[in-house]
């Protein structure tokens, strides 16, 4: 197991908290919080692997990110209020999942031979669309079109990691690099309430 | 042509009625009641198909299956006062069919190679996700997320499967128990208005 | 470079800048409205080639579509209010359009060797499940359901393509002749407020 592997399994167990936990407010019973938990988990991954032809899916071929999900939506009705009141750190949490996951998603795309425009795009999928399929599905309006800067952070860290990587960066470097600019965006965005320009 | 291939039509004609009918009351013409009916129909089979990379899709493979949604969104547009008085009759007839394409959903998963587990899921999704998707199209809180027992009886019909079947139950009676627990459970949700606990 | 692929870039181009106006009037950022000029312009292929098993789809395997999306987002971002105001303009690129993609549609799933229903569908498909995806996930009622009609005129050239291909018109005259099927039922629906029957 390195420790890739695992941080991806603690990713899929912290989205699947947060997105279990994202429909608390509204009437939605056990079984609603546990599959929004499993498509915010999966949802990204499993939207680029069916646009990449890329099998078996992850969460089909290896076991162990379903359990990360059950666990992660067990504990999201076994500590509801506990892990509701960790907002705060459930933010930086989700922060740092968005930046790993786009950074792995460009990858996985580069891997498979796309070039270079796609796989920032498919990064960026990766990290956004598990929850933009779940806001679908509740009737919510898509975190994607909120105003705060989310998937644009991610892109913008999809595209430095395909630049950085066509420069020859070693990779474990344009890791850190990539995910720190995601994560330092998206901070300081929340921070500043930034935003981007409106069309109008 | 086997009996269990007339009772997927069969199921597939009464699945694409009750799509067409489900949006009656709304301001939909001819095609929107077609395409919703087409929708609730094919979507669960087809989801589990393409996340399982297996093709050609059932409806998409065999014209009959598209000749039946047609012949059911037909009698939906010539007989709807008719058929919309028989909503009892209907919602049997839903439940034997969430009951049937959750076991044959099962089966197909396990029959690709993948692991128990995900056969569940994917038993699950080819009885419920035809409806979600339709929900979700027509801005309706999806089926799954209303207080009414209905997807989680499908999972644990699934469920009961596969167990069932790693303990070597002939496949008949499998078939037959697992199919009843999921019809067992809905019907006796609706008379004594069982939910699930909520998260809360 | 035929005029085939010109018009297609051409298409694709004008799918986004539409896509991109579409959500003018919400709060939507730059992002937002980027990213459903995208979904708008490759939505409807990209169904069809995932449901029909082909790979590459073609805006991963051409990023020449990708081009033509951004300069169709950007041309929305730099000149918002002249585009809007060459509404009636853009209804007819857009009528032209879902002609167009029909057709191509229809032969693409005829070239891959699926039945003529089927393909029909997959024409409809390719030339308006891209502005059903972007209605949906930005929580507006699908253009589909609205009363106007739209999909059901796709359709029906679709099926007068696959039918006057079966009875062996040469391809270039069956291509205007369905295309323009298409254009004139959506125009004459639109001129003399025409729309389907209603289930009821």
């Amino acid at each position: 197991m390195t420790l890739q592997y695992v941080l991806e399994l603690v990713g899929t167990f912290v989205f699947a908290i947060s997105g279990a936990l994202a429909i608390r407010e509204r009437e939605h019973d056990l079984f609603g919080a546990g599959f929004t938990g499993f498509i915010t988990a999966i949802g990204g991954g499993t939207l680029r692997d069916i646009l990449l032809d890329s099998y078996p899916l992850v969460w089909i071929g290896d076991i162990h990110f379903l359990y990360a999900i059950m666990l992660g939506v067990l504990a999201a009705f076994i500590f509801p209020d506990f892990l509701s009141r960790l907002r705060k750190t459930f933010f930086l949490f989700d922060t740092l999942g968005i930046g790993f996951f786009t950074v792995l998603g460009v990858e996985k795309a580069l891997s498979l031979g796309v070039r270079p425009e796609i796989a920032a795009i498919m990064g960026m999928f990766t990290a956004v669309m598990g929850g933009v399929i779940r806001d679908t599905l509740t009737n919510e309006t898509p975190v994607l079109f909120r105003k705060e800067i989310y998937a644009s952070a991610c892109l913008a860290g999809a595209v430095l990691y395909v630049g950085l990587n066509y420069w020859g960066l070693e990779r474990d470097y344009n890791l850190l690099i990539s995910m720190s600019l995601v994560i330092s965006i998206r901070l300081i965005a929340m921070k500043y309430k930034l935003s981007l320009p409106r069309l109008d």
